[in-house]
């Protein structure tokens, strides 16, 4: 039975112990969706008529984020992220981008949080840059599409 | 016609000047849900039966988060607030937990960003917490429902 | 009857609100004791014939430390820190150094906490810089001594 | 005759050069003691009848603590952090609390400091969840009592 | 007689006071040259031809370091800077970008160090971005070339 | 042709992917020079008569600052540096004092940047402590003098 390796025999957290795991290289996506008005959506596409590169500041501010991961998740362990891809794809019919981010190690545990964190902080920059114009963006379907590497091996979500 | 203040008028980037801007009371709620199996639901619930307090320590997360909104969000100013409360609703019947963020500051820019970085990095390591037990956990509507102060006044998501 | 004004009524914690409190100046000190080995005590004084200025170093990391309060302590407000100083008063006798810090802010919340941090890892910085000769260093009487400002106004421990 | 490292032959401070050293696992196991009111001591054991979890939020910071060692103390080696455990033995008759950290790593270099703050920072969180109802406690006792590992080897306090 | 206000006067560094100064408007601009190969020169500033947008993520990580100044320099107050601008002034016949940064904030003390931290970083990120190309890169000229506000009023660099 | 390889065939900014790359021992040594007045550089050297100690508190920022150099410049990889050393050559003819850091790594990638930051953030700190009498200091000649280790070998600045 699968428990919560988070917590000990008497529930008390901890940061599991992974002296003795191997250091193997480890790959995580995350991808979530920023959904927004139209008119939104068309001043960020818009970034050649000097409007302001939203999505390059969010990918840099994404970028950074995952290096911040165990500052932010209390039992993340830290670890050294040996490589950090942010993609963009814009959905015009439904006005919302899609952000996909790829983030790679060599050690001894994933980096499934580091990714979720990446495409989080990515999506909150949106927000950010854009909130003046558009307060009612909404930010859905973070999660994980894929990890290989470690013991457990390679997952793939169900549906994407 | 609304424009993206983060850019200047060349559409450069920059940290938008408030100095001029008078300290108020200002207040954001954002909200945030995270879906997980229904066994993953029991478990986090079932914390009485001293299976670890997987929403205590994302609470702990969380506000600690909010702190760190302007590290983390490269145009944010970085201010002083003044108060965070995060509560957590479960819906059993849709094996989610929705999760609100109240945060306060006096100062002289909203905290909008930083009630959303608090329910992202407390939804986010709930994932954490769990993700041994169930890698599908998916984090959606992020948004926000309500902000008041400043000049730009009260705000109320149409709908919740 | 006092409570523990960091959680609610349910028990939940929370960053308590002080919007609404007024700014004043405040101050806390707080002091700690170092124990050590006659001989590491006597390397720590005798910086004068460049073995090293463990103190000064010291001093620095107890200096930015006081910074990081909000960041190490969960429910802790950020502030704004308007002065640190931190004094050293070696006691050959007991082969021991007392460290006193002096922590001020004008704002709505108290620095103890500030305080206490800047003694604590200013006396770790001690021990790091002197773990090679002497590991059995031992850090005592973490304390508040005095604090003054804010509403509840002065405070003296009964001793020092 | 041992030196203090940290300097180098001219007494300037230095991170040492740890390049040439070996990989192995590494632990350090540090304690200290939190003295409070018998009524702070029972409010904190009480958590069952929801008075708020003190020690919950404390072992959350005191993890997360771990993992900012290098960026408090000057001289120290950053380092990837493989394990932290945080327990508590509450001594009801002298109402008091005890926390141990045994921290471990996989590196060149050991982990003392990171269980000493571990140890520290979840002490200082105690005081300042029950600050509003005992300003007198007091935090004594930081010290390591064994670590393993390097070429040091092992090293037991005489006395725990 | 002018002196070292950082230290007290036994020469020990300290946090200054500044608890009983005024809050006012203060802005400190600084700027800096990064020198380059006239070949690293013309890549960045073909951003238009998808090359990669250096200037916007050195831009990014410019404003960002602002925020961390009170991190990185030891006796720096820590502030709530209400506004910062870069800007960049290439120099084709001598192959270098110059870089100026404005910093506002409203408090009780300067941020001459908060502008200096940033065209630092800045010219810092552009030498990583492009030291694949080209490893001579120089960065000189780091100065404030005027700041105002406070009581000591307003200064000019006798000569930019 | 060089490229720069912090962008992918589309011009994105991207962490490179150092996953598959050896762990080595890679140096880097930076360094700069901080321009004064001549009263100003005699106070610094005059620390013996209790003036304070600037380089003290200037090293000690410095090697605080190596660890942050992943937190500072957005596609740095975070790595384990296992060394710094940073020295002080003052030239009182010149009225300047040149910095040299050395920086150390066992890793995929070099610490160029590091060894950068480094020198770069010791010469702020020396202008922080020193700007209360002599606000003109000028910071120049940033650059890397040597690095070695990894794939790339060794590079030597073709003047220091």
């Amino acid at each position: 039975m699968k428990t919560l390796t988070h917590f000990d025999k008497d529930g008390q957290a901890r940061m599991v112990d992974i002296s003795t795991k191997s250091d193997t290289i480890r790959e995580a996506v995350a991808k979530c969706l920023v959904h927004m008005k139209p008119e939104t959506f068309r001043m960020i596409q818009g970034k050649e008529i000097s409007k302001g590169d939203v999505l390059g500041v969010a990918r840099t501010a994404g970028i950074m984020s995952a290096k911040k991961t165990h500052d932010l998740i209390p039992m993340c362990h830290s670890i050294n992220i040996t490589g950090v891809d942010i993609t963009f794809h814009p959905v015009r019919e439904k006005s919302c981008i899609e952000i996909e981010a790829a983030v790679k190690t060599v050690g001894r545990t994933g980096v499934e949080m580091d990714a979720l964190v990446t495409v989080s902080v990515t999506a909150l920059t949106i927000y950010d840059m854009c909130k003046s114009v558009d307060k009612d963006m909404t930010i859905t379907d973070i999660c994980i599409i894929k990890k290989s590497g470690g013991k457990s091996g390679t997952y793939t979500r169900w549906q994407k």
